[in-house]
């Protein structure tokens, strides 16, 4: 056995409860190493001693590159668990706990008495109520249009074009590249609706300098490029009467140098109110006068117009947990995407997702953490996170020089369970967003596998989020290309495809629709996957040559196809779509 | 390469900051199955593409049964870090990053533009200066005499021997089985700080109704069994005098069914404004007349004279935070060890933490976790829990049936680096407490085997806690048993050998002394390992074997020694200790 490959971490994606009374424990053991895995679980609070066992043999649930990954998951009786794990190969067998290989229990005699160490075992302490790893419902069934506010419209079909200066009352300038407005989202509704999208994200739109947003001079307050308070709260409410939901862009990470704290310590240094807001501060300070002088000043990145906020202090702390009150509260924001989320202290984050959460318990919080994110996922910080990891599996996947749906399948798996099945089905997929190159120029224009890349966002677990436009077939490798004005009609046969594979998903996909890869079905070529639930099975195969190619079931690029949903049947009972 | 026993978890043990411009990363290899380790470190927010890397060469820092664990301790230049690894063996080489074994780096050339997917690295986001994991100094000085009250004593050199009971101005009986008191305690501190012991923890010591205290009646005044708030103002007074420290136990999981908040319930029902204080209540509550009728809300284990608080109320919350700090500030109170720390709510100790670091920052939180406790140190729980792991080791090793010294300085080595390397420092070890069979007994009163123990208490990294008696030789299987009355002049060889052992620990070891097991003096039998800092150099060997034996620098069953202070020199330069 190779016992360098077995992997158990308690309290992690690896042992979590689904609900009050029911867990799934998980092992990891090097592929095709271990022939049978069984899982003794125990009360740990049990009034005899030896604590009593049950046992269940359990089953590989995910396979990758490297491993095999055993799961069970079961009702409990009890909240306070001990467990430990019986391997098995070929004659050898061990016990497995605490990182120990053994054949001997945690239990010892001695002069007549029995000594147990019963907390030698996992333990899976006590499964509180209030900390079983979830998302809000609603947000599971989300299907969400990101916007770029500036580069969007400013009005009905209208992409924007003229770049403008608004000045805020204090005299700070506001400025605009294209000139997009929040009326101009409104009066596009209908647009959004209708491809299917029920929620809508948007970048920054506070008061701030630069026209992307990230500079915010004023938390209170829209932009008045975009528009007014009152705009976005009839936004908001038009949203509500479509039942859409609506989330934006935090940024708190950093401030706009023209925020009145940082303003207030350039100008008193040492006897500011607000020195401590700062951080890594170097008194007195100076406007840098161009991007190539060291500022005084901890920054976001180097940037000297963004300089870093404090986030440990608790004024800081308190300050913005009150701006994330505020929106939820007077506005009926439906919650946050959090603007470099892991450079901020986790107490930030507490003590902000507890303003939020109780103004609206449903509110969702999507921290910005590109990397795995567990440590971000603990239900002390976000909900979900914005999941970078998909796009770069579809990256290599279907645009890669080593094209191969094996190793896809595989790095899927992975990312898959990285962390609790619940929050995995809460993860934001997405292959753009305003800080990458547009992947349909990834695929160097080749709108086929960037359909293929789509039927993956819209039918993996996970909430897809579009970037404006990629239904438009919007291009982009630099920064200001990828956030190009907005287009309509560019691309009706897209768009229909879009619409076609958000109507798929809200069809077959719910909160306990299973994954399943079928490695039968895939090889380097084909990636082949079934989603089953209470609406039906519903069988995606995707070939990622630019062959057509002999499946199994049926000739075709691509399939896609139910056996449960007669409409969609067609030749030898399968509904097939070659893209 | 045995890719399957790779292991690095970033935000974890594997990579901590020690301080804002200080980092350890480690990666975990099969045994010799990897002849070297390169890191390659860069700046996140480096201004160039792709991120400019430096390269370390990594060095196995430990070994255990399975692994080689690499090691780099490095200043960084930059708070926000991505990293990967180059593993090298026998000329196949592969990086590592994300969980990926590639050959390639993250960037892709499109059209002449550089794409960097630096995030695809792994990160350290930004080192946080209040995000450090660190234990308040003086704990890593201390010395710790764990008492159990009533137990102890009431009066100099006056083993407790009479029950009592008390009645409180509310009419509960309070119980004591012995008859210990805090004023026993005060007159006995020379005895303690004579030994070389700087901090006292006591078990609780709140008006409880049975004689170990751990049903609270009431969380503001001391049990009258064992004296006033006043004699423990003076205890404590006492103790600062003397530069001591007092740690007490907090038993928040659970309370008396005579605490004035479960009597409301039971008493007034629904109608009772203390209904979600407690944990699934099945109203009308009954108070079960005996140990075998189940009661109607959860209890701590099955015990209805315990019932579960509901510690994810914020009512609640607020009430053992306010608790939490009171003694802290009213009595100078220098931290708290915590009861079943591990079955509360986690935001229950951030509150918890936050009350009590406000009074005090350098109050000291221990929290009772037995197993693993990784998921308690991340600084928003505990600085430090309970170590079992250290005794568990030591029993196995010292009276297990298959003892062997190698199999435990591996296991050591496991439980070093399972924390950042400060926790490791701020561990509470222990051989003994309330809770657990006396050592000396697992030991069958051989009071040698015991010694190799206690040296291993003392000199190991960690914070050192002896339950009274230990020193006296006091024995006990049962419950009952290894909580009897303190004894006196019992033993004063043990004591002495305590005290020089204490003393030893002193002299050598500070916060940034090393340890290193030799092992090359390492065998199934003998256990070496050397601790070495400002104090020069202090190399311990111990000999697990019956027989005497030949070592390579002395013959001798026990051989403490240090080549830097010559007045310990003995024979051939060492100190020796035949135990």
């Amino acid at each position: 056995m190779n016992r360098e490959a077995v992997l158990h971490i308690p309290l992690s994606n690896y042992a979590f409860a689904n609900s009050e009374c029911n867990l799934t424990i998980r092992i990891r053991a090097q592929k095709d190493n271990v022939s049978a895995c069984t899982l003794y679980y125990g009360d740990r609070a049990c009034n005899t001693t030896p604590v009593i066992f049950d046992e269940i043999s359990m089953e590989i649930k995910a396979r990758d590159e490297y491993f095999d990954y055993y799961e069970a998951t079961f009702e409990t009786p009890f909240q306070r668990v001990c467990y430990y794990f019986k391997l098995l190969n070929e004659g050898e067998w061990t016990y497995y706990y605490s990182e120990r290989f053994t054949k001997e229990l945690a239990v010892i005699y001695l002069e007549g008495n029995i000594l147990e160490g019963r907390s030698e075992y996992y333990q899976y302490p006590y499964i509180l109520k209030d900390e079983i790893p979830d998302v809000p419902t609603w947000f599971k069934k989300a299907v969400v249009y990101n916007i770029f506010p500036d580069s969007f419209t400013c009005g009905e079909y209208n992409p924007p074009s003229q770049p403008k200066e608004m000045v805020l009352e204090n005299g700070k300038v506001c400025k605009s590249r294209l000139g997009g407005t929040l009326k101009g989202i409104f009066e596009n509704l209908d647009y959004i609706q209708t491809l299917g999208f029920n929620c809508i994200y948007l970048n920054p739109i506070f008061a701030a300098g630069e026209y992307h947003k990230y500079d915010s001079i004023d938390y209170y307050h829209i932009d008045p490029c975009f528009g007014t308070n009152e705009e976005f709260k009839s936004l908001v409410e038009e949203l509500h009467k479509r039942e859409m939901k609506i989330i934006i862009d935090g940024v708190f990470n950093h401030c706009s140098w023209e925020f009145f704290a940082f303003e207030d310590v350039m100008e008193k240094g040492e006897e500011s109110k607000y020195l401590n807001w700062f951080y890594e501060l170097n008194l007195p300070l100076r406007r840098p006068l161009s991007e190539k002088e060291k500022p005084d000043y901890a920054c976001f990145a180097y940037e000297r117009k963004m300089p870093k906020l404090n986030t440990s202090n608790e004024e800081v702390q308190k300050y913005f947990a009150n701006v994330g009150a505020y929106w939820i509260r007077e506005y009926k924001l439906d919650g946050w995407r959090l603007d470099v989320a892991n450079e901020i202290d986790r107490n930030f984050w507490r003590k902000f997702r507890e303003a939020v959460k109780r103004e609206n318990k449903e509110a969702i919080l999507i921290g910005e953490v590109w990397e795995n994110a567990e440590s971000w996922l603990r239900g002390d910080a976000f909900d979900s996170t914005m999941n970078y990891e998909f796009r770069r599996i579809c990256r290599d996947y279907i645009v890669g020089d080593n094209k191969n749906a094996l190793t896809a399948a595989k790095q899927l798996e992975q990312m898959r369970l990285r962390y609790p099945t619940n929050l995995v089905n809460g993860q934001l997929n997405l292959l753009d967003s305003h800080d990458v190159p547009r992947f349909l120029s990834i695929c160097k224009g080749d709108q086929r596998k960037w359909k293929l890349a789509c039927i993956l966002l819209m039918l993996l677990p996970g909430v897809p989020s579009l970037f404006y436009g990629d239904e438009q077939a919007i291009c982009g490798i630099k920064e200001n290309e990828y956030r190009n004005p907005m287009v309509w009609g560019q691309n009706p046969q897209l768009c229909e495809f879009v619409q076609n594979m958000i109507e798929i998903r809200k069809e077959y996909i719910e909160e306990n629709t299973s994954y399943e890869v079928l490695w039968e079905d895939t090889d380097e070529q084909v990636l082949t996957f079934v989603r089953e639930g209470r609406k039906g099975r519903l069988l995606v195969s995707l070939n990622i040559a630019e062959t057509s190619r002999v499946w199994k079931r049926e000739e075709g690029k691509m399939i896609l196809t139910s056996s449960s949903n007669k409409e969609l049947l067609e030749t030898m009972g399968y509904k097939i779509y070659l893209i």
